[in-house]
């Protein structure tokens, strides 16, 4: 069995990561959605629960799919799980960049391991959790780049604040 | 009549940022020139109000260039304004894929406003405001990349520090 | 009046220039389309007349856009139009250092016209002339790819070699 | 079963390429090295047998791998041997634009089959076939970046010429 | 006598920047390397006479190396230096970016200085203080990354947390 | 005695070039100028020797600048000539990654040689000898782009056609 794992923080998942899971839910045996839990640098909009209870409502029919949370290095996590690929969308030239850095890096640290680079739909080249969160907390329509339940959580999430 | 906005944080004007100006009020008929004022996660050196007045007192002199502040969403704002383009600047590759990815955003928001994208003289494609924030803070000489009313003003701001 | 030049050799016209022609419409009050001619280097799959008159017929409707030819320089062409803009369509990062190495090129010879870059459809990105006609001639399909007159022209050209 | 297609001239196949076969045989049940015979352009250094007989020579011990020539549309022929993955190495920035063109222009024509980009060896980052046949004619030593068997067969090639 | 000074801030020194030592200190009579002190956005993890110890533990051996600290302009302490160049190490196309828009800058305060970049070894490309400084946090092995004194300094400071 | 080497066809030579040999000449003790003779692929517009002529008379001034030919491997002439270094421009991104392969390949056939990088002012980043033979061809000007002596042979060299 092949099994792949999508790594991100996915503050929130946006159509981008749908649209990437999609693509590798027919190449592997099974796919891990790996969210990160550590994120001392950047503090999340979502909390960890929130982030993967997103994921699940959007994966729901994905029978391949599988959420799961990791908070160490992540090639520690894909050789616990017996992983044979780390999967990445590729969007643009800074997105290239720093993918390949991080790939060299793990493949320095797990040769067993082989980084998979897939390509969202061009109309999803644009997406970022980041913009996203900026043209919500500006009341901007976000309906168009992210799930409907994700919209929801954006609106009750920001107008909590 | 065709109305194009420039938008930015102008923290402070640049003399990449007048020679952009200059450039696009040729080809428009009214260029506003527009002043992000929410900027939540970076604190800019200069208060909104004084890069408005830096703008205004470098560009008194182009009759069809105003200077306007904006604090939603950059679509919205041109919309009310009836703006016909977007205006951008293009210096770098790393310029141009943050570029198009806002640049498709918009798009996304709002179809019926192009962003325009024009190409500042090569002498200027190594201006940035922070970079020159960075040399006034250590003592280096900003008059080469600074209109002079705005070297002037750094060198006041950090005086004062 | 402010008058804009899109110059290329077209051969041939893409559902890409297409898009471009219909934005850059609405921005100048005449859009000349300026199909190259002098092409000593590689040899053209249309000849000189074919190229324009696909693009006539595409171009029909469009009130405010002209086909013309020229065979010198194009800043020379520009400046007899009386254009006070090039336009050109900036598709990604190799397109980019090219258009600026021309762009910065015809400006040194010409100061006074501007070279002004729109954005096709994100869906147009990956669309050239040439690569269509590769695909024309193994036998692919193109009718997505380019307007239905130009597809014809493209089956009738390579069943006739 | 999971079927994988690596495309390419391969004139000749390099340490960077077999680096790509090596990983992907992995990830897929069966890989196909599909070499292009259409090449209208550009002519090749090794006929078409010479590049096929090269590959088997070098891929003989893996037993997952297949390979097969084609001429037409890619897709097609994906199609036909019921792949689910074009495989595609990326080495660069201009790769990386020029892939990504001809994988979203794929996916237009054959939306069901997706591709997949691996990252060889950092030490093959920069190898090339037309590079390495340089080399070999200005008498440069080829052994660091093909197999003995593809060194032998440069040699033996320019000596003929 | 020619003198070249290298620039960073080395929190701390990686096996690529010891790749760039040595290779410079071949080219150069002197070469300075020189510690930033002046870090006011981003806290350092080694404190500014750490990362001057470890420099100067790694590069013992090498006579015609001197580690220096600054803390104004870079120009400025090269001008006193008598330095006829900085030395830059490029590794990726988002470095080169912001390494052309630095030297361009520095050209302009200082034309009698130029900037020389040279090229690490291929498999330091991916090398970064930042990433290394995470993965040790993660508790992931970073003694192929940096030089043993480094890694042991490494997990002392991040054990000591 | 440190030698650079400045490898390149110029076909003719260019400001862009000039400014390069400038810079190097006062880094290195002797700096010798290679021009190319081997150029399979494409036909040269100055014969060998008229390019050499032309270097030697726009380098006459310039002390530790020598002017040779080579026809075979780059590395295996700067070994011959005992040179540490092979100096090139660097003037975009595409060139950037060109440059890389080159400097990689060259590096791993003569680990000994160090390939050095310097950027040319930022006026003549856009300069190229085809894109200015081209000009020339159409009757613009290339004054601005060359030395007065090349312009003058590009001339005759054209009308002589």
């Amino acid at each position: 069995m092949r099994r792949a794992i999508y790594p991100g923080s996915f503050d929130p998942i946006t159509n981008g990561h749908v649209d990437v899971i999609c693509r590798a839910s027919r190449l592997f045996d099974e796919l891990i959605v790996a969210v990160a839990s550590n994120e001392q640098k950047k503090t999340s909009l979502f909390s960890f629960s929130e982030r993967v209870d997103l994921i699940e409502q959007v994966c729901r029919d994905a029978r391949n799919v599988v959420v799961m949370h990791f908070d160490g290095l992540l090639v520690d996590f894909a050789r616990q799980r017996e992983a044979s690929a780390i999967l990445r969308g590729l969007r643009a030239v800074s997105d290239f960049e720093f993918e390949f850095q991080m790939a060299l890096m793990n493949r320095k640290m797990e040769p067993g391991i082989e980084t998979v680079f897939l390509m969202p739909r061009e109309e999803y080249t644009y997406l970022s959790s980041s913009l996203i969160k900026e043209i919500a907390r500006l009341g901007g329509p976000v309906e168009a780049f992210v799930p409907s339940c994700v919209a929801k959580a954006l609106e009750a999430k920001l107008r909590a604040k």
